[in-house]
């Protein structure tokens, strides 16, 4: 059952433009016309523009750059990803939520979204810049049946859906490229962050939480200093505002698509968009490992628990299980057809 | 820095039994008199019992039935586990708090203890029935150098720590079995619950959370309708009273050096005691998988990935990631060298 405020809304977003009067509004939900104006106000209170004058009654002017649920359902083609929506203004984190959710028995889907994180979390327990109103900082709780080793190709499935739809929104495929194992650059910047936990029983994955962080509006210039040269934002790179809401719901409906696909077939069926996004393949690479350790090498691809492949100057292929990884800039290597580079 | 109960209790154990001057402890530990008072009356508080007589001081003459971090860690051998110890009277769930404090960054080894647990946490989301001062209820935060495929291994190897410390404890070797995957046994009752969740970077374990539940002094007959025919204790089965911080200490040096093994060597460092707790190996079980189907079968052991091995009854052999298994009432069959059983 939605609320008063809600099944106004709905009413007055049919309307499409035109303005519905208030005794129709009171008619169609069986509430007094004071009922209506209170909810009118409770709506423009959350950043609606409801235009009211006599005789003429509501119209919706505008909707408010909020990534409230009912905006992003409106129109969210998914079947299960965010049928149900955690909204938080201001939260910690949204994986701590989805982590805490999970734990609880959350199903399947379930989404936690934040205009701001205050404790926003990225790999290696490093924090996530997350400021509000201008991103996208969500979390899924996912009980895919899947084994413990499966797991982290979802990682690079969840990366590919974001790769997409980052570039189907900014109509610019070329420019995006999914780093290894879970950034995504745009023009060689991170413009968004995954991060996966899970829990388990057994060998089986009994829950796994996918963060996912996205620059959106966000101005690059307003990065604390020692990400700025690093990172960037949609809006920052084409110079054009991005609807917050409308890529919600297109990532969201690109997420159950291609998690559906891993479900069924597992990465394979992933695997040729995660290589069409995979520009590091073929490029010098130094994979900073911890404890410290730098590998140098080629990057060659990923194997299928969903590691990195490299061959090393000495030319020993090594597999890398994590780690980070800095593209070191000159000509890409074309590989045999082995798969193995050579040092020029 | 200890505080000054906690300098006091000190100097009370090393006069093992004999009795202390005010004047001693005051000198010792550079408060007043007064104040050695203050610090008697907050240990006598958690349940020491200290002898005071006029111009014969203080003696220790009893400590209370408590899993204090200071009791546990008087006399503890380990290097790296347990050396913090968060402590509660009572909990939600000491898996909770240890996946916080994961996040947050805790160091590998720290532990969480907790007296009673309000919302224990068993497999699939079950709960742990968890009442207070009777049992060990304990997660440890772990940082192995680990891919997330190996993991599951290491609920195997905590489950050998678990096994073998009971079967010490009890001088009863031959009483104890694991039962696949985290369940410990007593005479074939559950005595011991073992549950594993994780954060992952790419493919590599970023942290790990052991939660171990073992029934110890807790009563069979308390115990709720639908566990009493399936569980028991240390207690119970035994008919004497085990000492819990006796058992904690045995506990965390024989998980830091299954652990150590493993960390160093692999699974197969362990596999040898497993094998030997293993005793569904040759029986006939049902394993109930999620969604309900049922696979019958002749257990065979587990491969290396921690999942079980089974013979169905149509002669083919099938790994299980999950599920929950009963063993069925019957002879053993002996295998052949294939490891692999007909049916009769």
């Amino acid at each position: 059952m939605k609320t008063g405020p809600a099944r106004i809304l709905d009413t007055l977003r049919r309307a499409t433009g035109r303005a519905c009067s208030g005794q129709t509004l009171s008619g169609d939900l069986g509430v007094s016309r004071a009922q209506i104006w209170k909810h009118v106000q409770t709506l423009r209170n959350r950043g609606y523009e409801i235009h009211a004058e006599a005789g003429d009654g509501y119209r919706l002017d505008a909707i408010p750059d909020r990534l409230y649920p009912e905006e992003i359902r409106d129109g969210l083609a998914t079947h299960w990803l965010a049928q149900r929506i955690h909204y938080f203004d201001s939260i910690d984190s949204t994986n701590r939520v989805a982590l805490e959710l999970a734990r609880e028995g959350a199903e399947h889907g379930t989404a936690v979204v934040a205009e701001a994180q205050t404790a926003g979390r990225g790999r290696l327990g490093r924090s996530f810049h997350s400021p509000a109103y201008q991103n996208l900082y969500t979390s899924l709780v996912l009980r895919p049946d899947l084994t413990i080793a499966e797991a982290p190709t979802w990682i690079l499935a969840a990366a590919v859906a974001v790769a997409d739809t980052v570039a189907a929104t900014l109509e610019d495929d070329n420019a995006v490229e999914i780093k290894w194992p879970n950034d995504v650059l745009l023009s060689g910047r991170k413009t968004s962050g995954i991060l996966m936990e899970l829990g388990a029983e057994a060998t089986r994955v009994d829950y796994l939480v996918l963060g996912i962080g996205v620059n959106l509006n966000v101005d690059r210039e307003s990065f604390p200093d020692e990400f700025r040269p690093l990172a960037t934002s949609l809006a920052s790179y084409s110079g054009r505002r991005i609807d917050r809401i409308d890529f919600t719901r297109r990532l969201y409906g690109e997420l159950e698509t291609t998690l559906d696909a891993c479900a069924r077939y597992g990465f394979d069926a992933v695997r040729g968009r995660f290589d069409a996004r995979f520009k590091m393949r073929g490029r010098r690479v130094n994979v900073k490992q911890l404890g410290g350790r730098v590998l140098s090498g080629t990057a060659l691809g990923i194997d299928a628990d969903g590691a990195l492949r490299l061959t090393l100057d000495s030319g020993d292929e090594r597999v890398v299980i994590a780690g980070d990884v800095t593209i070191v800039k000159g000509p890409i290597a074309h590989d045999g057809p082995s798969g193995r580079s050579k040092e020029a």
